[in-house]
């Protein structure tokens, strides 16, 4: 990857903002796609990152996606629980809204859910959390695609469900920890990685579609598809199979839109839950507890001592100060997109 | 392992009830306990089922356990969140308590969340969900004991926290959904067995208190102790670790009572959280959905074609139905243990 320049995230803010409001996008909208994206790319998540503005655009040009807040539409709200149905509204404007919602919900009683049924495309879930951790909440966000199967049931050979993640951010008295997992053993993406760079899997976790193990990506890719293994392997994977319909549950069960429906777009179904530490043992014993729990972490002797133990979304946090501080790299390729783009819609180019 | 004979689970339920109060518990204590203590036997989890009927009222008998209402205080409520102090109250009354109260929040609000910090033993999980799936809820239940450090972080050699369980049961057109897996490998119950059935681990899933991957019993029971890996492995511990974080920071975090404490005596934090349908999409597109998506699991091919694919639940849910109908099976040795606590306690045996 040859890394262009650095920008400041707020060069890279205005720049973004304004594709997507030149789209057609609501100016609300375009503010909360765009601090969601650079979020993620700030993380180091490069593949959920800015590298995805072309990728929506591309979608609202062409009629997939939709921009408008307004069309975000609230099905239910008990106060502090509440279904969305997104219309295929870019998916970041979408989930952000549930979190407020859910957070509000938390604020108010301790707890708060909001669902969303049919979002676009959502990114990366760590992205969405550090607001909420830095007001004292604990925030989590689940998701499906019911559109798509990538995943095979433990003891089972055919594609089923997909990857459905589950992540967090929890308060310390420092940082506060980001944990960002699928319920799989690997990704779609990193499956694609590897069959575009011509290697194999660092791990045999695809099933053939005659239920042979393998780490060649091409039994991945064939008619009918192979699958990806659940999170725990051949040996374990009953937990990442259960936790995985877990997870479906939670999204398209309480959505009342899944695969019994059969979509044919590409669109997830997000549920948030945001909980208040102040109605349980309060947000210093809250804190003092997660933060007890990190040291202890830290302190661990490391396997190998070259890799020192690290908590979930510490990485992810250390690039992101970097950036903010010395500026953000993209590398050419982004940029060249991004310009592509720009010209596109008749905007100058990234200076 | 011997198996006496078959019993009526009304006749268990009324003996072991009667061990309870004579033993000094309130009368709806000992109800609860014997439900949830029976209900795990029926499901098959034996290592969590009547067995523990001895052990708990040695714990009472011995004043470490305590079996009054009264004495499970409420710390908070807003009406949907909770938190409780166990006190040490036995806790399969404490988590019971606890799920009825957020069962309470989700009827009234769509979702409710309740706390127990310092719960004695609460037995199986999956034990506790079928009432709640029964009448339509989502329930969930989290826990985590902080006087024990058992699993290592990811990449650590040192064993940091406990396996952590999240357990979750989910309606369907049919049976529920029930799902009760650790965030670590194994658990030590298994390590334990290993031990003493002379045997190695299944797959090597400890780390020998030197950093060595071990799948010999021997190596976790050290001094220093080994530790047991995260689910995921080596190769994907990371998501096993995270998830394991997120239990901690959903029960001895909320709780405001964790690690920081250095709690002596044994004793869970569990976090219940119960969500209603029928406040999102409605309970019938939910159990569509959930029912459709429990059918294509079902149909998978499998990968072994003697082991067809099953849900979470299913085989316990089967071994439940037999039970009630044929009547319970206990060992030898459970029986004998039971008709000694009754010796102890001057009650008749079990006839």
């Amino acid at each position: 990857m040859t890394h262009a320049k650095r920008y400041a995230a707020s060069t890279l803010t205005t720049f973004v903002e304004q594709l997507f409001e030149k789209a057609g996008a609501d100016a609300e909208v375009a503010q909360v796609v765009t601090r969601v994206l650079l979020e993620g790319e700030l993380l180091g998540h490069r593949t959920h990152g800015l590298n995805l503005v072309s990728r929506y655009i591309g979608g609202m040009l062409s009629g997939q996606v939709k921009a408008s807040a307004r069309m975000l539409e609230q099905v239910s709200d008990s106060g502090i629980s509440a279904l969305f149905d997104g219309h295929y509204v870019l998916g970041p404007y979408c989930v952000s809204r549930a979190l407020d919602c859910a957070a509000k919900g938390a604020t108010a009683q301790g707890i708060g859910i909001a669902v969303v049924r049919r979002a676009s495309h959502i990114g990366c879930l760590a992205a969405y959390l550090k607001p909420f951790t830095d007001r004292g909440l604990v925030a989590m966000v689940y998701s499906s695609d019911p559109s798509a199967g990538l995943v095979c049931a433990h003891g089972g050979i055919d594609p089923v469900y997909t990857p459905n993640p589950i992540a967090a951010g929890i308060p310390t008295r420092g940082e506060p920890i980001l944990l960002d997992v699928s319920m799989s053993t690997v990704t779609l993406g990193l499956v694609g990685q590897c069959r575009d760079a011509g290697s194999t899997l660092p791990h045999p976790v695809l099933m053939s579609n005659e239920g042979r193990l393998s780490d060649d990506p091409a039994d991945f890719f064939t008619t009918p598809p192979g699958s990806i293994l659940p999170l725990g392997g051949q040996a374990f994977g009953h937990k990442g199979f259960a936790l995985a319909i877990l997870v479906e549950a939670l999204t398209s069960g309480l959505a009342g839109h899944g695969r019994k429906d059969a979509p044919d777009q590409w669109g997830a179904s997000a549920t948030a839950v945001v909980i208040d530490p102040r109605f349980f043992g309060g947000l210093e014993a809250f804190t003092d507890e997660s933060s007890f729990l990190s040291k202890l972490i830290l302190a661990s002797r490391p396997v190998d001592p070259g890799r020192p133990v690290r908590l979930p979304g510490q990485a992810g946090l250390k690039l992101r100060e970097q950036a903010l501080g010395e500026g953000v790299s993209l590398t050419q390729k982004v940029v060249d997109e991004l310009n592509r783009t720009a010209g596109q819609l008749q905007l100058p180019a990234l200076s």
